[in-house]
């Protein structure tokens, strides 16, 4: 397994002249766009790493389905789906344009933007503080390590330059879909999207996805297996924006990406793969992380279809 | 003129009982929705008055194309256009969808609200205080009214429950369109809509429009008469949110109506017509009030087709 | 005035290197792009012609407002009205978006495709034959030309690559809005399309809309007012596609535009326009015929506004 | 199996109260809405049955998926989804919406009816006859049945009402996405929704796609593995129209449901099911036939996720 890991962080690398980071949050922009780095973490506790694996970058919207997760906990999902659809969508990630043409401003799915922002105004808790504390708590279960944190900087930047977001959600609570107060979901919204993780950080939750909710190295039980499997699914119909369809036929893995260059991928029984490199494609998907991906499902037949 | 204006508004009292004030903003939905007055201001400085037209009433949208006279004084015409379009829409007035589908996410016109935040965020001034200022001063100018204030109340109450506006606003941020901080444009959005006029007011505003840019009372040029040609087309086209084809073809004279009740029409070379009445239909615009002028045009062959 | 006519008429050739002619129709991209005419027809009787003024061309959309008449005086404005709207738009001509997001399915206005091939299907007649004959008498009538006929060539080719307008019609049929057989209306649509006229033609149907109704030469009435000023508003609103706003700014009167290059336009109470010039812009609107209007509305202070 | 089977069939029933018959081709609406049957083909060959499995029905939509694996072989992976894309999408079935607003009009997915329309025009063939017969015989094929033919009065229903999917083909010549003569691409694609099948039919069909490729009873290999990996993918991210992400969520089997109330789903490795109830939720799908599979993937976890 190590060694097909390498073939494929190896054969990846050919790809690492195409694309570009993501320059709409400027912080992001900074980066060292030629880093590469995965990890695998399989169900049985064993961990692979190859490349700039230790690197750290912000989860972005790998935070969406792991934030569902707590929403449906804290509510229902009878609650939560009345607010939010389930239906995927091929417009670009951020559309409001679905929204308004769908009859009830329902967000499609709680993995576009929207529908994220409207997922995190149902977390409980007193003040956002209380409430970011339990997401950032239920992230380090998932993932196995309490060192996790969030970004300040990269925080400041998406919050000063967020409007398109400030733009969902001042629309979604106009159709009364978002709870509380705007701005403070909008916090709630950034500092998630700010968490700093490593690639052993995301593969260590996919593979609690892949286990249907086991900590692969404790083996206890850390999420419900209803939740792992419902997220699951949201990552192979939604879950690589406008690219999903596409990701499913090539790849054939539940993963979800983000604008930081990060993908987490679950192979169902067998493991999580976690895998970052900053060049995004058009799509805003990961170039070379796709590459590993198409790789490693191509070389061992991981597709689930 | 006093007899014919005096059956106008007969004749629309039999339309009292239709429609409903707007709801949306709390504030405006405690009026006394039966209230129904009319005043005309003549290019020769005449003036006839019928039912309530002492009322004062928030001028809401009736002051965009002003607004849009002040913007295109203090920039230009072409800095103006290359970020709002000219053209009229069937949508709803304040809708996001012609914003993304269009390619340059360049708000269609000067009259929806999306390009009425623009145009208000091209207005100079030091600091959103001057800007008012400067606004309400013009305002007070065209109407012959030093008096003129805003409702605190209103302004208020727009700007807590102003999430549609909000969402249109960080929308054209993010586009680039919109000019500074996105909340002091809708302060100051806000603020103009709640300034408070009487049918009068209007009314007179309307007479300048129609001599091209004359006082009515002292024949004094207040403003250039390019300016008070474009804003007469802008609403022909796009003055009665998306009823303008059908008031088009039904009234034919320019005009501009708010969701607090008033309406705006000018008669080229003649007149100037204020009417006031808050039950609005589902389009927004004031269903007695149309009557009145309905009445009008038909009566005195107005329509300038 | 026929001075200024062949001023503007000068004034327009420094435009003849812009644009193109319309492409889509391949018939129309055979014409010889440089050609440039006007014509003048008082309400009066009086006529004034400058440059290619003979050239005979296809009429093209111009024709919609013609046959929207002719469906007026067969059904009613009620019948139409609830059929086809009244409301401008601002997207392109033909476009399927606008039917699809409203509610209804009613096309927009009859000026849009949608909108007249809908009002094809509610002019009378036994037949196809019947019908076009009726249509073809009706132009005749109004430009008081009885030598008018169509253009085989062009009908044939605007059949064999009509698409879109296949797919306008089915679509309207599949909402219930066309009657009849869809193959038939929209042989009678191309037909109508493909009626050959001149600018003295378009100008002497431009005088009758001018004069309310009325033969500028044998001073007979020819159409009901009523009729005549209900165009007039949609020329205004939605004549010249989705520049009609900017149109109304730049030259402020009643105009149609056709992809064969030709315009016609209308001065209240004072005279028709026809104009010729078969480069079109991006918007499908004459680019040397807007200049002809644009001149002599400045010249002579034409705008309705 | 075969009591697991009969018990699903038996809680399905409880629903058969619920929707109604396709009523938009009107050869639909004659169906006894009360039928209820089931079969499964596993990869091993063994078959179950239950309630009126003997019913023909026809396949409609259900054949999308295998004329698209006849395009592929005819064509090329690269031909085809240059042409149609690869996304799924939240909007109803044959939305011509998205083909507008989308840049390049290329219909979403291969399942939608934009995108399945254009399939066929990738069908070889001399003449529409050969086209069908292809197909048809490749049905035979893939369903081990060579009795399979297509009902005639359904067909010509189709062809007669088929509005909208004449819209659509049209449009998608317009933009040069559709091979040929729209009218005889529309005949092979009436004619192919209108292929009648049994419950076993479509069962052994999904057999084949669950084995990737093998024929259950003679494990002679009828189809690439590639294809049938890859139109696994379309049915689980757009295979139940737009409540495909709920019916992921639910039932997490690749399907493929058609307006007659069939719906054809996969176990990948394990079997195929064929469902048949004619009763249709507003979203077009088979409401007890969806009860079927909801049983049978709860009961022996048969979700991919």
């Amino acid at each position: 397994m190590q060694k097909i890991l390498d073939e494929a962080v190896d054969y990846a690398r050919n790809f690492l002249h195409q694309g570009q980071p993501a320059s709409y949050i400027p912080e992001l922009a900074k980066v060292n766009s030629q880093l590469l780095g995965a990890a695998i973490v399989t169900t049985e506790g064993k961990t692979y790493y190859s490349g700039n694996y230790k690197q750290h970058f912000t989860i972005q919207s790998i935070s969406k389905p792991i934030a569902l997760i707590l929403a449906l906990k804290d509510r229902s999902e009878q609650y939560v789906f009345s607010r939010v659809g389930m239906e995927p969508t091929g417009d670009a990630f951020n559309s409001i344009i679905k929204l308004e043409t769908s009859e009830s401003s329902k967000p499609l799915n709680p993995l576009i933007n929207a529908g994220a922002i409207a997922i995190d105004s149902f977390i409980k808790g007193e003040t956002v503080e209380d409430k970011f504390n339990r997401l950032l708590n239920f992230f380090r279960l998932l993932a196995d390590n309490n060192q996790i944190t969030y970004d300040v900087n990269v925080y400041k930047s998406e919050d000063s330059t967020g409007f398109k977001n400030r733009a969902l959600a001042n629309f979604i609570k106009d159709a009364g879909i978002l709870n509380g107060d705007v701005e403070e979901v909008l916090e709630l919204y950034f500092k998630q999207c700010s968490i700093k993780v490593s690639c052993k950080d995301i593969a260590t939750i996919a593979s609690v996805l892949a286990s249907n909710g086991l900590n692969p190295f404790s083996k206890k039980r850390v999420c419900e297996k209803h939740y792992t499997r419902l997220v699951k699914t949201f990552m192979v119909t939604c879950g690589m924006y406008d690219a999903s369809g596409e990701f499913a036929v090539k790849v054939g893995l539940p993963a979800k990406s983000g604008v930081a260059g990060g993908i987490m991928a679950t192979v169902p029984e067998k493991m999580g793969i976690g895998v970052y490199s900053p060049n995004l494609d058009e799509k805003g998907n990961s170039v070379a992380g796709m590459k590993v991906l198409e790789y490693l499902s191509n070389r061992l037949d991981l597709s689930i279809f």
